[in-house]
C-alpha cells in the first residue's frame, strides 16, 4: 500500500463508520471536523507499523480510524472560544463556528468514546485480550496522563513564558522552560502518535523489544513533527496551513522557535528525523512510507 | 450492607482513586466535582444490584466508582457557560467556576477516559471478556446514542417549547412535545441509571431475562427520578438541592412539570414507582436499599 492508497481507504471507511442518526446535528458535528481533508498522519501510521511488523494493515482499520477521531475531538476542544479561539482548521470553520459552542463541547465528547466503541465493534475478531490491551494505550493516550496533560502544560505555559520575558531571568531558569516544552511536546503530540504506532504494532503481535523500538521511533518522530509544526507557524501562511498563522507567537506561546529561534529549531528538527531513520536502519524496519513521512516532516 | 455503608465505601474509593499527579491542577479540577458530596445514586444501584444477583459487590467497586465519575463529566460539561451556564452544583461553586473554563473542558475530557481505564486497571479480576462487556455499556450509556442525544435534545428543546407556546399550537402538536420529552429523560437520566444496573448484573452474571428485568426496572426508575427533579426544581429551595432553582422554568425548558402540571407529574412520578415495586416483587428481587431509594424519589 502507497501512501496515497491508505489515505483514500481511510477516508473511505471514515465516512462509513459515522453515519448521522438521531438527533442529526450531535452526528453531523462528530463528522464535520473528522471528515475535513487531512493528512491522515495517525491512521496511516497505525496501519503501516502493523504491516511492518507482519500483520495484516486490514486488521488495523478500526483501530486507526478511532486514533483520527480521538485527534479530530482534540482539535475541536482545542479550537473553542475558551482554549485557542480559532476560527480556521484545515481550511474551514471550526466545529464551533459551524455549530455553536455546546454542539462543539458535546461533539467532542462524544467522540471520547465513539472511537473506542468502533474499535470494540469492529475488531472482535482481534479477540478480547488483545482488544484490552489496544483500549489501555487509547485511555492512557487520551487522557490526563496523554494528551490532556500536554495541553493544560501548553495552556499554562504562556504564563511561564511572560515570566521569563519580563522577570529578567530571575525567577525561572530557561532550562525550567525547556523542560516545559519538551513535556509538552511528549504529550500533546508525541502520545498520539506513540498509540497509532503501539497499537498499530500490538494487532501485529509485535514482542515486547519490538514495541520498545517503535515506542522510540514514535516518541522522536513527534517532537519532530511539532518542531516542524512550530517552524511552519511562523514561515508558512494561512493557504498552506489552513489555520490561523503566527498565533502561537503573538500570544507569547511557548514554542520551539520562540524558544531557541528558527535556526537552531531546524537543527534540532534534522537531528530528531536523522535519529529516526537509525532506529528503522538499526532494527532493520523498511518502510517506504514512514521514509516518505520522515522526509516531508524534514522539509517542512 | 447498608445505604450509608455503600456511600461511605464509594466515598473513601473515589478519594483512593483520583491521587494527584502531575499537572496537578487537572487532576485537582477532575477530583473536585467527583468528590463534591453527593447521594452517589448511581455507584450504589451497581454495587447493589451486584449483590441482589448474587454477585460479590466488591466486584462491581471500580465499575460503580467509574459510573459516579462519568456523572460527574456530565455535570462539568452540562454546567459550562455555553451550555446551561451554571454557577452552583451540589452547593458548592462549578467546576468552571473555580478552575476556570479550558480547564473545566478539559478536566470532563480527561473523566471520559479515565472512568473506564480505571475499570481496566481495577477489575482485571473479571476477565476480559467481561471487561469488554462492561466497556461496550459504558460507551453506549456515554456517548451520542446515551446521555449526550440526551442533553442535545435537551438543549434544543429550549426552542421547541418556545414554537408551542408562541405559534398558537398549529406548527407543533402537543404530543411531538411528549416524544421530545421522553426521548430526553430515557437518555440524559435513563442511560446512566440503566449502566449503573446493567453493569451490576452483568458483573453477578446474570442471565439475559434478568438483564431485561434491570433494564426495564432502570427506564422506568430513570424517568420517575427525572419527573422528581422537575417537580423539585419548582417546589424547593436552593438549600435543599445545592444549585440554583427555577432555572428551566424561567429559561423556558421542556420540563415534566412545564408540560403537565404539578399535581399530573406527581401522579406520572406514583405510577413509575409502584411500576418498580412490581417489577421487583415479579421477579422475587428483594432489596432494602432499592426499596429506600424508590420511596425517596416518590417523598419527593
Amino acid at each position: 500500500m502507497t501512501m496515497n492508497d491508505y489515505i483514500e481507504l481511510i477516508d473511505q471507511k471514515l465516512d462509513e463508520y459515522m453515519p448521522i442518526y438521531y438527533p442529526q446535528k450531535i452526528f453531523k458535528a462528530m463528522k464535520y471536523t473528522v471528515t475535513l481533508p487531512g493528512k491522515r498522519l495517525r491512521p496511516v501510521m497505525c496501519l503501516e507499523t502493523c504491516r511492518m511488523f507482519g500483520g495484516n494493515y486490514k486488521d488495523a482499520i478500526p483501530t486507526a480510524c478511532a486514533i483520527e477521531m480521538l485527534h479530530s475531538q482534540t482539535l475541536i476542544h482545542d479550537d473553542l472560544p475558551c482554549m485557542d479561539n480559532d476560527d480556521y482548521r484545515r481550511g474551514k470553520l471550526t466545529n464551533h463556528k459551524v455549530f455553536g459552542e455546546a454542539h462543539a463541547v458535546l461533539a467532542g465528547d462524544a467522540l471520547l468514546t465513539f472511537a473506542p466503541q468502533l474499535i470494540l465493534k469492529h475488531s472482535k475478531n482481534l479477540g478480547a485480550e488483545k482488544l484490552i490491551k489496544i483500549l489501555e494505550e487509547y485511555f492512557q493516550a487520551a487522557g490526563a496522563y496523554g494528551v490532556i496533560a500536554g495541553q493544560i502544560v501548553d495552556i499554562e505555559s504562556e504564563k511561564l513564558m511572560q515570566s521569563f520575558e519580563f522577570s529578567g531571568k530571575i525567577d525561572i531558569e530557561k532550562s525550567e522552560l525547556e523542560k516545559t516544552l519538551e513535556y509538552i511536546h511528549t504529550h500533546k503530540t508525541g502520545d498520539l502518535f506513540k498509540l497509532a504506532l503501539r497499537t498499530g504494532a500490538i494487532i501485529a503481535d509485535a514482542n515486547e523489544e519490538q514495541l520498545n523500538q517503535i515506542t522510540e521511533f514514535g516518541q522522536n518522530l513527534g517532537v519532530a513533527f511539532q518542531i516542524a509544526d512550530d517552524i511552519l507557524d511562523e514561515t508558512s501562511t494561512f493557504e498552506q496551513m489552513g489555520k490561523t498563522i503566527g498565533k502561537d507567537k503573538a500570544e507569547g506561546k511557548l514554542t520551539y522557535t520562540s524558544l531557541y529561534g528558527l535556526e537552531k529549531s531546524k537543527e534540532e528538527l534534522n537531528k530528531l528525523i536523522d535519529r529516526c531513520f537509525n532506529i528503522l536502519e538499526k532494527n532493520n524496519l523498511k518502510s517506504e512510507v514512514f521514509e516518505q513521512i520522515l522526509n516531508k516532516i524534514k522539509a517542512c
